[in-house]
């Protein structure tokens, strides 16, 4: 693959490495061994070992198999440093200082030396002006930032303008004891931007959907087609609604392109968008966990009526469809629950049951709901009806949603098992909803064309 | 106050009450007896003791002082035990039972033996169809719901028309690590609504803000009118943008009203609305530790660009303004830093540092600033900048709210020390700056005229 020097590099060079704590060239040095690799710190003007390694003077004058530069040295450096890369056959570089094209014309001016530095010596370069990358599962940790440690490996991929979206969604994963598989902060993406990181994860094993978040690029319609392109769900976070272009064109050096055009651009091209790096997040968890949906219809099964109607209500928003139940299911669920309160669709069960699970497992096998939506406040006694459900999105090859409501301690030990169940569970009914809005704009432009081929296979 | 006898009893008495485990009458028992009263279960064919306290045959055999019977028996049962309240001397009956006006006409009409039973008697009703009310301060946990005891105490009073969302937003809190001052379901408000609870919180010493979840209501005039009449800021959330009629109807008998028209009207009263639960408790929680913002002035800071993009982006889409800082105030953060990549508003630090604090307070102090919203990811080597913000909320009058991310395990001792500085703190951009928006759609809509005032007071 293209990346692979940059995202699966056999060794590392820490370019301005040091051995004071704080400095960008320390923190990037003590987050890079713990990558499975061999590691160099290069500084002309060290001494001696950080971190049990010798200091090396140039990257031209490592002794051993480096595919990485991290470059922690000052702007106007960076040029050089990349010639030297190229020089050493480094096919890859993340370059952390600003000072780009992002600072005016100098700056500018810069970044066009340095691109044509990388160029000459076929160096990839992630930045200028990124917090850089991480891949949990790899410990391969390749920023300056603190506390990274902490984000654990999971299936969703982040591909940011921002280093500091990146890390914002990446520590949301963390806070709701999920992970991620890559979390990638562009920069200034002076020759690795959103098409060529899209490429590389949508090949990566541990990746499952990729989420973006986009300020504005120079070729959006690259990006669009890449995106329709992968093979994974890919989802989009645009900032931009309101005018803040001043701000954000002294970020990246992109200005905000138009909000408008982009939102229709990811629709049309099949790309759910959201508002929110919580909402970017949920978006992933579903597209990732579940089987992918074949349509917009989604049936409601809630034990309390006041969520179930803010779920509905959020769904329609979103661009939902809430089919009547068959009346078969509706006859199923009402020897279930006899005089049940409302079983159409929403299916209002009044309260959690020990005969929740049934009800749930009657709407999934219905044949005009391609995708369930379940809310139930979380009763201690009952649990989530994980054994009814266990392998029920697989035999129904649809998205099953649970959105709940809980004590924490009560509840965490009860998400893991529905996480491993493949049903994504979110604590609050809005959640719930807007996760399976981008399940349902997914659907609606990502027609399952190849399911039915491989329908067609199976006659082979 | 009129409803002491609903919301501070002096002793309960629970009709209905069961020894049997997981019924209704045995739940709702368990929960009255955590509060400091004393607690009569009630049952004409109940025997011995439950949780040791001996069954009474109605509640007009109690021997004791009683203000609230939590009703646990069937709907055609309930109009009978009412006129045993009224009898008693009971002031007021929680009624747990559905099968009223949201269940079509024989309901209503049973709803109507109700309420003349209520009027007859001088009963305060909440429900029926609702789950109950908790004041956690008190111990007081009127519920059949379980799981209850983790809701903390807090300064957030939730008055919501359906129990499910009363509880879902009071799991909110608790999974914020917060509280409420109350949590009321109202049900189907037979003779206890908006207005009568709004007023009782109003005045509630715990209650810094409440947070209402509206379906629709008869009387909307009459609860914008009691919102603003209030001293206590309120916020809604009103359900049912899309046409949910239907399904909302069986619920608790109202329809949902014209979803544009509610959130008109609530602007006109000075009343923020928000969509989703989530925001709901979080502009709660801004409303209920800050300073009342005396305008719509937001200075933003932030220590990384793309958060802070996102935030100046969402500030905007929720109608704050963002002044230029004045002159002062840019020399004094150039000053601090040197060189800083943008010190206009919002004012981008780059990276959290040391000064960090100063530059906040140089903007908090701000004339043209009304309100600070503050963006850092948290640095565990950093921490926040506590020492310099405490007491900067109440030196300056105005509300300072942060939005973070970091690993859960790190921030939250954290999150507990900016709470302590009334400084509400939210673990995504959007949040902190949906929480802000709530502000500034309060202080549009409610000038500071008593400010003015007690100024004017200050000079006697």
């Amino acid at each position: 693959m293209a990346l692979d020097s940059l995202f699966d590099p056999d060794g590392v060079a820490v370019v301005g490495a040091s051995a004071t704590e704080g400095k960008i060239g320390y923190e990037a040095m003590q987050n890079a061994i713990a990558y499975d690799a061999p590691i160099y710190p290069v500084n002309p003007s060290g001494s001696g070992t950080v971190f049990g390694r010798e200091f090396v003077s140039s990257v031209t004058e490592i002794d051993g198999p480096v595919d990485l530069a991290l470059s922690c040295v000052p702007g106007p450096v960076v040029p050089d440093v990349i010639e030297d890369c190229g020089r050493a056959g480094i096919g890859a570089a993340v370059i952390f200082s600003g000072g780009f094209a992002e600072a005016g014309e100098e700056g500018e001016q810069l970044q066009r030396r340095l691109v044509e530095a990388a160029d000459d010596g076929n160096v990839h370069l992630l930045g200028p002006n990124t917090s850089g990358f991480l891949r949990p599962a790899e410990d391969l940790h390749a920023t300056f930032a603190t506390g990274t440690e902490d984000i654990r490996s999971g299936n969703v991929a982040i591909i940011a303008q921002s280093g500091g979206i990146a890390f914002a969604t990446a520590f949301r994963a963390e806070n709701e004891g999920r992970g991620v598989s890559a979390m990638v902060g562009l920069g200034n993406s002076a020759n690795v931007g959103f098409q060529e990181a899209i490429d590389f994860f949508d090949t990566d094993d541990q990746t499952d959907s990729i989420v973006l978040h986009v300020e504005g690029t120079n070729d959006a319609r690259g990006l669009l087609e890449t995106c329709q392109s992968a093979s994974t769900p890919v989802v989009a976070y645009n900032v931009g609604e309101q005018d803040v272009g001043d701000f954000a064109e002294s970020h990246t050096g992109s200005l905000t392109g138009d909000h408008e055009l982009y939102e229709a651009g990811f629709a049309q091209y099949g790309v759910p968008t959201v508002r929110s790096v919580a909402e970017l997040y949920d978006a992933g968890t579903a597209l990732a966990d579940c089987p992918r949906p074949s349509g917009p219809n989604v049936g409601v099964v809630t034990a309390q009526a006041g969520p179930g109607i803010a779920i509905t209500d959020r769904l329609k928003a979103d661009g939902a469809t809430l089919p009547s139940l068959s009346d078969e299911t509706q006859a199923v669920v009402e020897e279930i629950l006899p005089g049940i309160t409302f079983s159409a669709n929403p299916v209002d069960t009044g309260r959690p049951m020990p005969e929740f699970g049934d009800v749930v497992e009657a709407v999934a096998r219905d044949e005009n709901v391609d995708i369930v939506l379940v809310y139930e406040l979380f009763e201690e006694g009952l649990g989530f009806p994980t054994e009814t459900l266990e392998g029920l999105p697989e035999a129904t090859g649809k998205p099953i949603v649970f959105a709940t409501g809980g004590a924490r301690a009560a509840l965490e030990p009860e998400l893991e098992k529905m996480t491993e169940c493949d049903i994504p569970t979110y604590t609050t009914p809005e959640r719930g909803a807007d996760a399976v809005g981008a399940l349902v704009n997914y659907a609606k432009r990502n027609p399952l064309a190849d399911a039915v081929e491989s329908e067609v296979n199976t006659d082979d």
